[in-house]
């Protein structure tokens, strides 16, 4: 092994580290996980009660105490009572004093009871508004730091490759682009309000075979360094994040828990990264247990902590192993643990932690609150997706009578993503109110139409193949103006609902019967307006185009608290819907591995009979007016290294206000490796009265039009350059070529290499 | 661009390339397919005539001559008088008077009208008997030798990965050993009778993102060089293959014809290959056209050429391009042209053809002799895979009604594979006979049952979902006392079939209706033997492990012109089932890739509810009697250089006589990057009498335990390794562990990567 590099740290960090027996380091460097398992919480002790053996395992102090929140329903004033207590008694009673880093997870809100649940990251990825992202992880960072929590598990910049992944749902795009730059935002957001922000899963975990949850990604460095690794590059240079968990996964055989070239000779190294990087939960057992790349558990700790992680999670299995070991073991990885310990107080530092008392628990803490569903109700309209529309959409008045029909049309969990509190943890507690207001589809309808005759109907559930509602649910549409169908996922765990962690699919068909309900209620007659409330993007050709079919469909990712009001105000028309596609939307399950971004071979082809082409393509997403893009300027030829300015004007044509998402696409054929079809290089949410219009200019730095050529350098080569805009990546509205003059330009070490497009923006109003 | 190395030739040929001119050294790199398309031969002038625009292209000589005999149905006898004529025009009218190198397809046998045709490769690798393929292959040979031909554009190496790829049913197995022992025989076989043989397609083309043709392959360094490349490694250093041809593949974003790393620095410079390299057929020009890594064919020719295609095919599209241009281009090219130039000529010069003066056209060809009818037969025979047996299997005495139901019972064309001359040429010549005799299914069950009454029905077509024939063939079923029903596929071309090149899939189920019409003739009751004639392996779950299902099913790949009566001898229990599963037998297509050489979290595991599980595991086959498989013994302790001897006694438990195939595995846990669960390291093919024991002892050289290490090393890494032998790659019968101690083994780069295991049996007649 060689010898780490000792990070850079304050003269008082490097004095603390220099008192530390081998037990209190390796303790700095573990999680303890207070209530999970019945032998950790004897059932009898009570809520607030911890075993003796959290007394043992901190003994020398923690480094980080696991989801004190998040793992069963708390009340969260009473909780902090306790963790303050909790941290007072290691500042006063260990002999070292170092509180304990509190880290939760909190993807679409704090995961903890009666707080606020915002929509999951593919509706994000939706919206493609990063500037909301970051006010909604403002709000969650906000609360979380008025409960102690120092550190949250999130954001997720797993680059979508395969909607048969179960976790899906909480990735936010196909495009690294998009992952990038949202996922950026939500750093910043929550960073703001002093809570460390985590990158997961460093890397590749999203590119598994066959969309199978912790399978191996095959990807050779050349689709790492430009797919899988631009998220977190752009989180780490441009957001600052402070701490990174690896992936699960293996990448052409080597686990990422176990990859020196990732977790230190590219993140810090090259990055410059230097904040913490955490194992995800149970990753460094794994190396023995499932990659086995180690015999043991405490050869799989001496990997992880020479490959670079700092902090074992959730609790220190592997790492208290190789401490407990013959003492060779630990001897021989005390040089990465002294790295590992010297990090972790330099974080402590950093958040205060050593100078904490914990005097004062707080009294009362804003979990969900009218800010919080004022943010949570903007992301949710700015997310739904309008698929097809023969004109019914928006309402033109109150409907007399209308069918609420589906099995997500009264049920709140339809409405959150796997990692809500209320899906991860709730569902293990049936009973246990939410502890905060989620109104359903038929509650947000009932109360946009109040003067509708309104039957409601589930039809079936969302899984399995028991019809027991269809009779009622057809009958219910045959006697209404109007049905609104709301069908698509239950989210949830290991086998536990459609979609979530490890819940893959090898069919990409909407679950149980919901399709043949769906179809039967279009053959009523009575007009059906269809809410996919879904996890992943289902193979839904025979919804939009068919010959009987739904009159309209709205594609909504788990939208959050406020969800089905902001369904209701785009059904009414007090809305207009401004989602586009973050993925392309599948042909089928065996059409899979598919996605926009791909050379000409990667898509349908005279060669091959398969048939891989999206229903709808990425970026499509309709809305009720019309949007004219003309006039894309840019210019002739430039050289390798500037950077480009293209101006497009966009028309509102139609006689409603509306919101365009103005989509710059690239294509550079003709370079020394194969490129893709389309790329995203710049998008802008624009709102737009009739008949007005805008000129929208995006300034692209070169790095946005960089890629690693032969020798994996990361260049961008002259040659043309394709450009265009249109509605989807698919359709060239308006187009305009480049032609890229010079040497090869390549990208330094310290340049951003994904500085974000600028807009500027004058505004034209058109006569008439 | 770098000056290349010249290769070593004679002096002949370095005296004739010192007189060559630009053009004449182009002409040698180029095909001309003569009887391609209606603007080369015009239509009216009869089939030996030439158009004009042939002999331009042959003005300064020509390299090869593309498929004289295998483009259209042509008699032998008069195209090898044209073909020796060209030539001495060749010889006698050019300046150089160099004849031209003739090259055909001959994968499942010589693809010309009335050869004979051989089972598909699939079927080769469900013999796991090398032996016989090479025979197979010495007699195709044989035919092609007294035909004028030089080069068979056969045996494909690719590795399967997915099932869902037309072309399946053109690769050997799944397992990369099992393909190149096989593939090696094949090349050992054809290169016996004078015929250069070419390995197809170098390398990665089997890899597509979802099985869609020619699309992109993600794999990673690693995963090329333990999985892709091989096969084509022991083609080249234990084979002594002469040519080798690329891949349409574009391999992490660079193309196989552009991949100097692959065609130049690994196969000549590291592996020692001194043949020829030829394009696979428009190959260069798709480097423009498809990949768009050049801006125009000419600069399409400069990256092949420079890369180390020596020769394009099937014309010179591309070179001729190059040369016509400005001169610029071609003079940076020519230190490359001279190099292929020279390999060109050497390989003419090996093939005797600088001295040839063809004189005597041949006049009597063995086409398809009886040594040719035999060999199809017995490789037939030795493929077929019994898949399920409820005990009817043999059938015990003639019925007395035999209902022959199903597409592929009574049509020749389902016998054979995409690239048999009737498949792929044939079935554009509507009405033509094949020439030579391939009886079907129902002709050979007559000719096994001579007693029988037999009634027949077709119930449906192969593709589509017409059920015309579904009563007659439920009535004629239920009237016998045994249905044998043959489905499956139909093998063509780009949109003509269900399998074959461009014929990829994004289902596995059955195609048509043939599951539906397989389950109504369960269902009526009568004993239904299902024979699957498919040319992949498709989604069995019904026929194999369900309630109504057939009462046995045999799974024949496409086996040839005595498929039929190989068929008819093993239900009639003539002949014994002894083909094994060179490839797992699908979930879904929706569960794809899969494949049995996977880490542990490539396969099923907790953290997924995606089932990838085979419904028959590779290496999988009944017989009609039973085998146990005992003691395996190796040695305890072993240093990582040395060979291995491994010895497991066979014992045949049944009453019948039978034919086991011995299989050999093992799994090495904790190295240092993750290793497949299962690996299959030998393999024997041991007839037993009932009673009879053999004890059969592999060597296992170290080589067949080597993997690519975390620094691309070739190592036979210290540490466990488990060994079984069983039934099938899942079932360990008996086991043995063994450690190998020491450093790290490095291979070196002379060494035989994959030296085969050699086998030593002793036989021991158990009493009784």
């Amino acid at each position: 092994m060689n010898t780490p590099h000792a990070p850079e740290v304050s003269a008082r960090v490097r004095e603390l580290h220099s008192q530390m027996t081998l037990p209190e380091k390796v303790a700095q460097l573990v999680g303890f996980w207070v209530d999970q398992g019945s032998e950790i919480v004897a059932p009898m002790q009570g809520e607030m009660a911890v075993s003796s053996r959290y007394e043992d395992a901190t003994v020398h102090g923690i480094g980080h105490l696991t989801r004190v929140y998040g793992t069963r329903p708390v009340d969260p004033i009473e909780r902090a009572g306790w963790l303050w207590a909790e941290q007072r008694r290691l500042v006063e009673q260990t002999r070292l004093g170092i509180p304990a880093l509190v880290h939760e997870e909190c993807l679409t809100g704090l995961a903890a009871w009666k707080a606020a649940t915002f929509p999951t990251p593919l509706a994000w990825g939706a919206s493609f508004d990063p500037g909301l992202v970051e006010t909604m992880a403002a709000s969650i960072g906000d609360t979380m730091h008025q409960l102690g929590i120092h550190q949250g598990l999130a954001p997720v910049l797993d680059v979508i490759r395969d909607p048969r992944w179960g976790r899906v749902d909480e990735c936010i795009s196909e495009d690294p682009y998009v992952v990038g730059d949202i996922g950026t935002a939500y750093v910043r957001g929550l960073q703001s309000e002093g809570v460390h922000a985590t990158l997961k899963h460093f890397t590749g975990y999203s590119g598994s075979q066959a969309g199978r949850n912790h399978a191996p990604n095959h990807a050779g460095k050349r689709e790492v360094a430009d797919v899988f690794l631009p998220p977190f590059e752009m989180a780490v240079k441009q957001g600052h994040v402070r701490s990174v968990m690896n992936s699960y996964a293996e990448i052409d055989g080597v686990p990422m828990a176990a990859s020196v070239e990732l977790l230190t000779e590219l993140l810090r190294d090259t990055w410059g990264f230097d904040g913490v990087v955490v194992a995800d939960y149970f990753a460094v057992a794994f190396l023995q247990t499932m990659h086995r790349v180690a015999p043991t558990t405490s050869a799989a700790a001496e990997l992880a902590l020479a490959a670079g992680i700092d902090v074992e999670l959730p609790s220190g299995d592997a790492y208290v192993e190789l401490l407990a070991g013959d003492g060779e073991a630990a001897k021989r990885a005390e040089p990465f643990i002294d790295r590992a310990v010297l990090r972790v107080l330099a974080q402590k530092e950093e958040l205060g932690l050593l100078d904490a008392r914990f005097d004062a628990p707080p009294t009362a803490i804003e979990m969900d609150s009218p800010r919080h569903r004022a943010i949570a109700l903007s992301l949710a309209e700015e997310s739904i997706i309008l698929l097809s529309n023969n004109g019914i959409l928006p309402l033109a008045s109150a409907p007399g009578t209308i069918a609420l029909i589906g099995p997500n049309m009264d049920d709140s969990s339809a409405l959150m993503g796997c990692y809500s509190f209320a899906n991860h943890v709730l569902a293990h507690h049936p009973g246990t109110p939410y502890g905060f207001s989620v109104p359903t589809v038929a509650d947000a309808l009932r109360a946009q139409f109040p003067s509708s005759n309104v039957v409601t109907a589930a039809g079936c559930d969302v899984e399995g193949d028991d019809r027991f509602g269809f009779a009622e649910a057809i009958a219910a549409t045959q006697a209404a103006d109007v049905a609104v169908v709301a069908v698509g996922d239950r989210a949830g765990l290991f086998g536990r609902g459609t979609v979530g962690e490890g819940n893959d699919v090898a069919t990409l068909n909407l679950p149980g019967v919901q399709r043949e309900l769906v179809l039967e209620l279009c053959a009523t007659g009575t007009p059906v307006i269809l809410i996919m409330l879904t996890g992943r993007p289902y193979a839904l050709d025979w919804a939009l185009d068919a010959q009987t079919m739904p009159a309209a469909v709205l594609q909504s990712f788990f939208p959050g608290e406020e969800g089905a009001a902001a369904l209701a105000a785009i059904i009414s028309g007090a809305t207009a819907p401004s989602g586009r596609l973050p993925v392309s939307m599948p042909r089928a399950a065996g059409a899979q591995p598919y996605y926009y971004l791909h050379p000409v071979l990667g898509g349908n082809s005279e060669v091959t009979s398969a048939d891989s082409n999206p229903v709808r393509p990425f970026g499509f997403g309709l809305t009720y007016t019309t949007f004219e893009h003309s006039d894309l300027e840019v210019p002739a030829i430039a050289a390798t290294h500037e950077t480009l300015e293209a101006s497009v004007t966009v028309t509102n044509t139609g006689d409603r206000a509306g919101t365009d998402v103005v989509q710059l696409y690239t294509a550079q054929p003709y370079r020394s490796v194969t490129r893709p079809v389309a790329q995203l290089v710049a998008y802008e949410r624009v709102n737009l009265e009739p008949g007005e219009s805008v000129t929208v200019t995006f300034s692209v730095p070169p790095t946005r039009l960089a890629f690693s050529d032969k020798e994996y350098r990361r260049v961008v080569e002259p040659g043309p350059v394709e450009w265009w805009v249109g509605p989807s990546c698919e359709e060239k509205e308006t187009t305009a070529e480049l032609i890229l003059s010079g040497a090869p330009y390549e990208l330094t070490g310290d340049e951003a290499l994904f500085s974000l497009a600028t807009v500027s923006r004058t505004s034209v109003v058109v006569p008439g």
